[in-house]
């Protein structure tokens, strides 16, 4: 038998100090999902740390230097039309530096407070797990 | 500021046709939760694949071959005395092959249902989660 492929990617929950986080809408240069809004991130590459391709993610798709703070949670979704099943960490991250540029990938991007998350089209495939996770970090 | 040092590492939830999963004793040869049960896995190498160091990890700690099949949730915890930040990627995993043989670094094997599991001194820091997952897996 086969081994289903199995990938890694890692998104980041980047909180201002006023409690919003940075979410970002996928462009059409996306094959799919565009138009849906996003906690910015991507794949870990061949080889490379996880935490590093954070950081890369980051820059490329924000412009921004971050500090990973802690874990904010991990989810996974099997991609329908090519069969790979992602396993999507998130970490909570704080911005340390960059100003906020986005890469074609992406073509908006907003500061959201937790309780407002879910009226944007949230990536389908994580759009659950987000939501539970603004619902548990509001009461903390 | 010097960020936290995260690591990553990966266990496997293997469970037999009859439902129970393995569980495994960390032996004495372990600086910290000798006498513990635990799933077996353990860390990512630097530049490792994920899934390469499961399928390692479970080669070296118990002998076995596997199939990933699934996700089964992850968990984090700081290491106290070194303040290393773990993130713990938990795969639900089935034998291909092989022959249960123990490492140095466990002394015991056990084959234990899900209820049973809470009857086990689990290695402390995982153990909320290990027993979570057994009780929404008996849920299903």
């Amino acid at each position: 038998m086969t081994e289903r492929k199995f990938c890694l990617s890692v998104r980041a929950v980047l909180m201002d100090t006023q409690g919003r986080c940075l979410l970002v809408r996928r462009s059409t240069a996306n094959r799919r999902m565009a138009g849906q809004w996003e906690w910015p991130g991507g794949g870990v590459d061949d080889g490379e740390d996880f935490m590093a391709a954070l950081h890369r993610e980051m820059m490329e798709e924000t412009g921004l230097r971050i500090e990973v703070i802690g874990f904010a949670g991990a989810t996974d979704f099997v991609i329908a039309d090519d069969g790979l099943h992602a396993i999507v960490l998130c970490m909570d991250v704080v911005q340390t530096g960059g100003a906020l540029t986005l890469s074609p990938e992406h073509d908006a991007a907003a500061w959201v407070a937790l309780p407002e998350l879910s009226r944007y089209p949230l990536a389908e495939q994580v759009r659950g797990f987000m939501l539970n996770y603004a619902a548990q970090r509001q009461n903390l």
